[in-house]
């Protein structure tokens, strides 16, 4: 079965949509996507930016949110801007990767795109994440520990590292088994497209 | 009839496949397109900005160039990476300005970006110019000095300030008469879409 790397940040924007819409359109182009949740932070840091380019360049930031107001209608996905932007989003990967080694990371992901974008609940919010898991019948306590483990903070290290040795520079993006990249939710379709061909 | 104006910079590369696309798509929506070259230079200057992103970012301008040439692939475009990057797209601009008060200014942009992307040409020589507008029946030479006269220079001055005072932050732009903003090759038949559905 063809695979796709599916690259993304809780934080970043467009990656909302694409982590609503990729399962369905993989399933039906029979792709295998793996979550891949990682850091934005030290890779914008390396590139000498402490926030978002978002925030940092006014009038692309004003777009931007126009652009997934407009994109989120489309979709018929529920959309708010979250405050602050951008949400530390360590957390939510962290507890993403605990998930995505167990049977509900993808959910999860899902879960904490909606409350974020949707709600605008602020995923940096233990609490927020407690509520988001419980469907899930674990435990959040063991949960939240577990998320905060050493070899869970390495593994999230060692992917933000892989991203960025991969050539990602932003999210979503998505990496076919083959090594082609593809950046933002619109490219989301020719990345399933090629991992089928190249596959 | 529905409008959209088109924003492009000559230097742009992802403004060559939408020039290159937008007037069948927009026959086909039925909307009437307005071509409107501006220099990105002195909005990338007012971010900080002395190049390209492409260039100030290496990853992005890496994996730009590589989406570049898959997106012409898909669309049967010739493409060939210019050297250098960007180049000066003042001439060009200028010329087009000319062209299209007259009757060949979509024509000729359409010649330019395939000369620049599509055969590596440099815009920014005048014999390369005189050589694109020659089948348009005009003199070269009256042609070039009306470019380089105030009113032209003012007029391109204009629609920068234009495009700036409208959001613009990048190219290609797409706006519609309602004032929708999209950005990017990616967000042409959206753009479209939009012209139809507001108007």
């Amino acid at each position: 079965m063809p695979a796709l790397d599916f690259w993304f940040d809780f934080a970043s924007t467009y990656s909302y949509p694409a982590a609503l819409r990729i399962a369905p359109l993989a399933a039906t182009a029979g792709v295998a996507v793996r979550f891949r949740p990682f850091l934005l932070g030290p890779i914008f840091k390396a590139q000498g930016w402490n926030t978002s380019p978002f925030n940092l360049y006014p009038a692309k930031g004003r777009y931007m949110w126009r652009d997934l107001e407009r994109l989120c209608a489309e979709l018929d996905l529920p959309f708010r801007r979250p405050q602050p932007f951008p949400q530390p989003s360590l957390l939510a990967a962290r507890v993403a990767l605990v998930g995505l080694a167990e049977d509900w990371g993808e959910e999860f992901c899902r879960a904490a795109f909606r409350a974020q974008f949707g709600a605008g609940d602020r995923i940096d919010d233990s609490a927020t994440i407690a509520r988001l898991i419980a469907p899930f019948g674990v435990d959040p306590g063991e949960v939240l520990a577990s998320a905060q483990s050493e070899p869970i903070k390495a593994r999230l290290r060692e992917e933000t590292q892989a991203a960025q040795t991969q050539g990602i520079f932003g999210a979503p993006s998505f990496v076919t088994a083959d090594g082609e990249l593809f950046w933002g939710n619109d490219r989301l379709e020719r990345a399933l497209a090629w991992a089928v061909r190249g596959s």
